[in-house]
Formats: C-alpha cells, sequence, structure tokens
C-alpha cells in the first residue's frame, strides 16, 4: 500500500529517509523544513510541495514523518495553539523519528489522539546510509493498532523493526543505547590514547582489543577513524551529549547515580564547549590523544 | 617437545593451566604456593614435587610458570636477595603470567638476563574456562628467541597466541585491554540499572543493546549476569580496580587525563570498599541497580 506521506525536517536523514520512501512506491507529497532551501531542494528531486505552513504538510498527507531536531522543536509542530502539524489532523498519522525526550513522545501522542490522530515514535539507531538504504534499526513506541497500520512505510525504511511498546518506551530503550554507545566510545578514545602515548602500534592495539574482552560494535565503527583523526560525521559529538543528557535526566529523576555515564557527557559536552561538537562522536579522541586539540582558555 | 615445568601461584588459574600442560603431555614437576595447602592439592593430583622453597623450583624445572598476585608478589619471587627463583637460573625460562605493571616485568627480566636465565611475559585476556580447555588468549612480551623456545609449552595454554614486543609491551597492551573492558563494563551496568529503574524489560533491553551501537563483548559476558545477579567470580571487582589502576598510573606518567576510565575505576574500588570485590566484574551492577547495594556507612 503506497502513501501520501509528507516530511517535516529534511536535514541529513529526513531528506534520505525521503528518497528511500519514494524509490519504495511511496508518493513524497509535502515537504517543510525550517530551512527552506533544504525543503526546496528536496521538494524538486522527489516532486513534492514545499510547504510554508505546518498545517499545509498535514492537510495534503495521510501520513507525516517528523525528523526534527530536539524537544523543543517537537514542542513546535505539535503546539496545539497556532500553525501545527495538529491542525486538521484527524485520522492521519505521525511517524516521529527525532531523539527527543520519552517525556515528548507521550505529550506527543496525547496531543495527536486529542486530534483524533495517531502518532507513533520510531526511534532510529543508525545513520545517514541506512536511512538512505532502508536499512534502519527502527525501535517504535504507540499503540499496537497505530504500528501496524503504518508497518508498510516503516518496513520501507527498516531491515529491522521492532514494536517496544506504548508511547514514550521505545525513545527510552533507545536513549538507553546511545547512552551506553557514547561511553562505549569515551572510554575507547582512552584507551586508544594511552596505547598512542606509550608508542604502542595502534592497528595492532585494536585488533587485539576486537580479539578481547575490550571488543565493542563502537571499536569496528569508531577505532581507525579515531587513530586517523578522521571525523566525517554520522553522529555527531553534539547529538552524543544531547542523548546522553536525555538518558540522565532520566537517571536524575529516578535519583540514580551514574558517575561513569556522566564523566562520558561531560566529554560531549566540552566537545561542544570546545566548539567540535559538529565532529562524529569518534571526535572525543581529539579531546583525549596527546597535543591534538588545544583547548579553549577557561572562562 | 615436553618441559619439565614448575609452577609458581596454583590459585584458580594456575592450577588450572598446570592440569592443561599436564594434559598436553608436558612434565609438571613443582608446585610452590603461598597457601601450602593449594600447593599440595594439585601437587597430588598432578604428581608434582611441593617446593618449600622459590629456588627449589627453579632447580627442578626447566621452564617456570607464575602466575602470582601482584607487583609485590612478583618483586618477592624474583627477589635478587634470600630466597628466590633466580638461583641457579642459568638456562631456566620464566613464563609470567600474572597481570602486573608493565615495569615490573622489565625489571624482572633485567633480573632474569643477569642470573643467565630469560624471562617472558605472557598475558592472558580471558579467564578461568579457557585455561582449563587451553584456549587463553596469550600476549606475549620479551626476547623473540626466548617466545620461540617456549611456544609449544605456550601453544599448550593458548588457542590464540601472539608475539607483541619487547618486554613490558605485552603488559601495556593487556592492560589497555583491561582497562577499556572495565569501563564498559561500568558503562553496561549503568544502562541496564537504568532500565530497571524505568521497567523496561531488561531481556529485551538487552537484545536491544547487542544489535546497535551499544553492543559489546561484556554485553555477551556480563550483561544477562548483571540483570540476574549472577556474580560467581570469573575476573573480580578487586582485580578489575586493579587492572584499571595499572592503566591509570601509566596514563599519569604521561600525563594523560581519562575521565571516563577514572570514573570506572572508582566504581570497583567502590565494590572493593564495599566489601564486594570478590564478586565477579558484573557485579559492579550492585552498585547501580536501585534497592540492591545498601552502602557502609561513610567514614
Amino acid at each position: 500500500m503506497s502513501e501520501k506521506i509528507g516530511f517535516v525536517g529534511v536535514g541529513r536523514m529526513g531528506s534520505n529517509m525521503a528518497r528511500r520512501l519514494k524509490e519504495c512506491g511511496h508518493e513524497i507529497v509535502a515537504v517543510y523544513d525550517v530551512v527552506p532551501k533544504s525543503a526546496e531542494e528536496i521538494a524538486r528531486e522527489l516532486g513534492a510541495s514545499v510547504c510554508t505552513t505546518l498545517a499545509e504538510v498535514t492537510a495534503k498527507s495521510n501520513v507525516i514523518v517528523t525528523v526534527v531536531t530536539d524537544d523543543k522543536s517537537m514542542e513546535k509542530i505539535f503546539n496545539p495553539k497556532g500553525d501545527s502539524l495538529l491542525k486538521g489532523a484527524k485520522g492521519k498519522v505521525f511517524i516521529n523519528c527525532a531523539t527527543v525526550s520519552p517525556a515528548i513522545h507521550i505529550k506527543v501522542a496525547k496531543l495527536a489522539r486529542a486530534a483524533k490522530a495517531a502518532s507513533l515514535e520510531a526511534c532510529m539507531a543508525s545513520s545517514i546510509t541506512q536511512a538512505r538504504e532502508g536499512t534502519l534499526y527502527l525501535m517504535c513506541g504507540g499503540e499496537r493498532a497505530t504500528f501496524e497500520k503504518v508497518q508498510p512505510v516503516l518496513e520501507s525504511l527498516s531491515s529491522s523493526l521492532k514494536y517496544i511498546g506504548k508511547a514514550g518506551h521505545a525513545a527510552t530503550v533507545k536513549a538507553l543505547v546511545n547512552l551506553v554507545m557514547n561511553t562505549n566510545t569515551a572510554a575507547l578514545a582512552e584507551g586508544l590514547a594511552l596505547g598512542h602515548a606509550l608508542k604502542l602500534d595502534l592497528a595492532m592495539l585494536r585488533e587485539v582489543f576486537s580479539q578481547t574482552g575490550a571488543n565493542s560494535r563502537v571499536l569496528q565503527t569508531d577505532g581507525e577513524d579515531m587513530q586517523n583523526r578522521e571525523h566525517s560525521c554520522y553522529f555527531s559529538g553534539a547529538h552524543a551529549a544531547k542523548d546522553s543528557g536525555i538518558a540522565l535526566d532520566l537517571a536524575r529523576q529516578q535519583k540514580l547515580d551514574l558517575p561513569v555515564s556522566n564523566a562520558a557527557r561531560r566529554q560531549f559536552d566540552k566537545m561542544v564547549r570546545e566548539g567540535i561538537g559538529h565532529l562524529d562522536k569518534s571526535g572525543v579522541a581529539e579531546l583525549t590523544f596527546k597535543g591534538r586539540h588545544k583547548a579553549k582558555k577557561s572562562r
């Protein structure tokens, strides 16, 4: 079944998801972005309309995929007053893909229900290449009926689709995935930095890591990049800071002390503060390797 | 070629290595342990002599395998004065398997050379089961000629034998492996503890971790144990504290700041301080999961 799909937020993830859906036979009818140029480019490429209001996106589409930046952006596009995706949303389905807090997903689910629409969180644990190829790891939260309704769309995007549970739960799991991933990344950067300082052959060290208890997914994805200072962005240090922040806010609400995750979060916060938050998360190695990043003067 | 092998330190690792070597056709001729009962038991089982002095072990053996606790124990058994493995050591080969500091391995290598003996560090990145089965991951440091001389013994112990480089280098790599492994372990404990506090299904959460950027070797080895509070000791929290300490001492000497590894080390130090350092390293989850470990009053 093909759907008329609208997109809100067509950065690198959103635009590649749109391309993939179009390729799979879905119609991309409407595109909206806070950066008009981004919307215009992808709209032209895919034959969609550029919308200047959110309500217009909802009006043109059956299914609206949102890939926005953060909680604040989510509150803005699902604003119950003023221009909003919720206007005329009866019968429409929202698929919300941004990594935002579980609380926002729960709030949006309620607002959508009040507007007689449905919403699903579809949290992605993969990156741009997977978006383009339709091989995202997708964790979904919301009503199961909603999940089943848009399953063909989700399956076009994902080679690994998982229904996690009710609203907020997928976002929680996603935040935990990224919390652990980010900490493993910072830990790896420290291990390699120490090996580098001790003049070990880092290719040999990474090989030993890969065969022992030090092995991890981030060793495979980021280890060589850390060594070679190749930090083209797939998942930025700034995103890592944000996502660890979401998880650690949940921990704080639970009065749970997570000192190691906190230390890692401070490293990603430091990337942002030091002006290198736009680098891939592997760029955390710039902070740990001797003689790489010159720290800004403390303020 | 079978060797006459002596063992110094026959705890769980040492005794299982001795069993394995015997099985492979080597002769276990001499056993020494600071706990006489341990020495007696394994000596009886394997038909070896119990030695009451270190010099006696050297006298009886061609190859002496040492598996002691820490730097201090290494200094004691290779004491240039008094009873020592170095006495009459001409032509003998020491294989030193304990995880101790690279500096001690370098020192012992020099002392052995002065005694016209040879020494090799053989650092194990595996545990008791692998010791018994001869499938240790073994990283060796020292003269290559020494490595080659005892290669048949090493191959009886290891399914994955690696010559890393000169004295001290294998111990350094081993310390880095354990540093990263320990930090990943503490990070995993925090992620699962938060999932537990948020009432997520931890089996589902572990499955998602395993399929995403949160995956790691320690997730496979320790994840379920953390969930089920199954902390039978393979590699204790106390050992984790010691090994991270060795690596972080090296970092300090290099004036390298490794905040995430330090935070993890403090967790393993805390296990020791709180009287649960004898648990497996997975026991770090006892500190992070809500309502598990009651902290001692601060002193």
